[in-house]
């Protein structure tokens, strides 16, 4: 579970006089999530996510919350920061920095089939369309710079072969960059578990805490990579196909991004790979998550490599 | 029913391409409302409100949209603007401004209990705190100005004793001013028809286009003299108590309050009977609905000059 600082419901109750949400009525610990102390919050008003920020670096924390501001005023089903009295989204609470924010409905899709893939990939588009506007910039924490640094530090704990596919992926990913593709504000980590589900309709998108300015293609990869598998790492066409045309009928994709695809989903699998590998040979003092397992990821990386797989919209 | 302009749906289909809302599945004229014309909208994304405004005055649209905006970040159930693909709230659609707003659940009450008004208090007291962040300027449009124009245009249309009383509460109102009573955006017009209701919780507080800054406790006064209303047009302590207790226990009133409280409700009431008289002698060419009778206002007004309510809380 996830919950490195414990809030009683009487600081809860206090802190909640700086906003006009009403009184507490109840609040629980939320297990999930590795990075932050999260509670779902019940009040006389509403249901919020409490979050206090256990590791992300502050001056970055306004990027996340005035991105999912930005993106919930568009229109896009992702939790809304609540402003305080001060009109301030970022507050303090138990010496961390914590803001709150709306608690969306519907839960998560194990198995998700050609028509999730559809509603997906247009409200990808419809949250790269949105996001646009938005004028603050973040680059992706997790982006090449951070991929030669994790490299580094987990290269020791690999097998040989790893090492050299480690080393040959980076080299190849060197050597196609893409630096005039479409760009802009991207989740990064839309996973089936970031997306919620209601009568067959995506009812949020959560967990930002990963976004950051890069490539729209990019974000596309990470999807890819997770919700159109196949159980051998391959991708399953009519998922992927369901994904890639309905994101593409809401913000048409470029030559340069269709030829640049198969590049994108071997980088997108390499991100993965490489913080899986971080976690699992360099926890963190006091992580109380078991790791993800870091194989996973390596096997779509070559599944990716020994397959390249087209664009197909 | 109050649609002025017309949309077809390819209109508004090509129109929702501004926005990153998904594509429109249906659209329903909204027959209730006076002053603009609007519609229920849905789309593969969610249920919007599409208002076009035919009346106000257009450099007062901001003032009304980002207050909806600011309310609602701070969690105040209003319908929140929608942002365009240009992050702007106010578009143009048919040559009038116009503007997308979410569509909040629930149903409005006739006959409101205690209970109700107890919510409704502590919601009012929210919205208060809420509202006193937010910087935008804007008069309150049926403020005591507007009285003595309205007065002067319905003068003639009156009966003897109707305008000795009209004469005389204006010359009340003159002689009492508050000038030092705690001021903010002020929703002015929050009858129960302007709050829907969904599990015996406010859902939303909808119509904020009379909007302005004025005393918080005018507010109140425009509430009460709706909510707490008894068939003799008197108030029914019960539920005047539970609705000033309410409030109070979520913004504490002050002395002066209080002392401010009878002659506000005979405002509140001076204001309603006002414009009622205006918009029944003098309707708007083209004003497609009947105007409400304004001599239930007057009633109310001279219930509250014969039997003075104090606060109760």
């Amino acid at each position: 579970m996830s919950v490195y600082t414990p809030v009683s419901e009487v600081e809860l109750t206090g802190w909640l006089r700086n906003y006009s949400v009403g009184r507490l009525t109840a609040c629980e610990p939320i297990k999930a999530g590795i990075e932050n102390t999260n509670y779902f919050i019940t009040t006389t008003q509403g249901r919020y996510v409490l979050t206090l920020f256990e590791r992300l670096p502050a001056d970055e924390l306004p990027f996340y919350l005035h991105l999912m501001a930005h993106l919930a005023r568009h229109g896009i089903p992702c939790p809304a920061p609540i402003a305080d009295l001060s009109d301030q989204y970022l507050g303090s609470l138990k010496g961390k920095p914590a803001a709150l924010v709306t608690r969306l409905p519907g839960r998560s899709l194990e198995q998700p089939g050609a028509q999730h893939c559809e509603e997906l990939g247009a409200l990808l588009g419809r949250m790269h369309l949105a996001g646009r506007s938005y004028s603050a910039y973040l680059e992706n924490p997790r982006g090449p710079k951070w991929w030669r640094f994790a490299a580094r530090e987990v290269m020791g704990f690999l097998e040989k072969p790893h090492q050299a596919l480690l080393e040959s992926e980076l080299a190849y990913q060197g050597e196609h960059r893409f630096p005039d593709l479409p760009r802009g504000p991207v989740h990064a980590d839309l996973f089936r578990d970031n997306a919620l589900w209601e009568d067959s309709r995506i009812s949020g998108v959560v967990d930002f805490y990963f976004a950051g300015v890069d490539c729209l293609l990019y974000d596309i990869a990470v999807c890819a990579n997770d919700w159109c598998l196949k159980s051998n790492h391959g991708v399953e066409p009519g998922r992927m196909q369901a994904l890639l045309a309905a994101y593409h009928s809401v913000r048409p994709v470029t030559a340069l991004e269709r030829e640049a695809w198969p590049v994108m989903l071997r980088a997108a699998a390499l991100r993965f790979w490489l913080s899986r590998l971080y976690d699992f040979h360099l926890p963190r003092p006091g992580m109380l998550v078991h790791a993800h397992d870091p194989e996973h990821f390596r096997h779509v990386l070559e599944s990716r490599i020994a397959a390249p797989v087209p664009w197909m919209a």
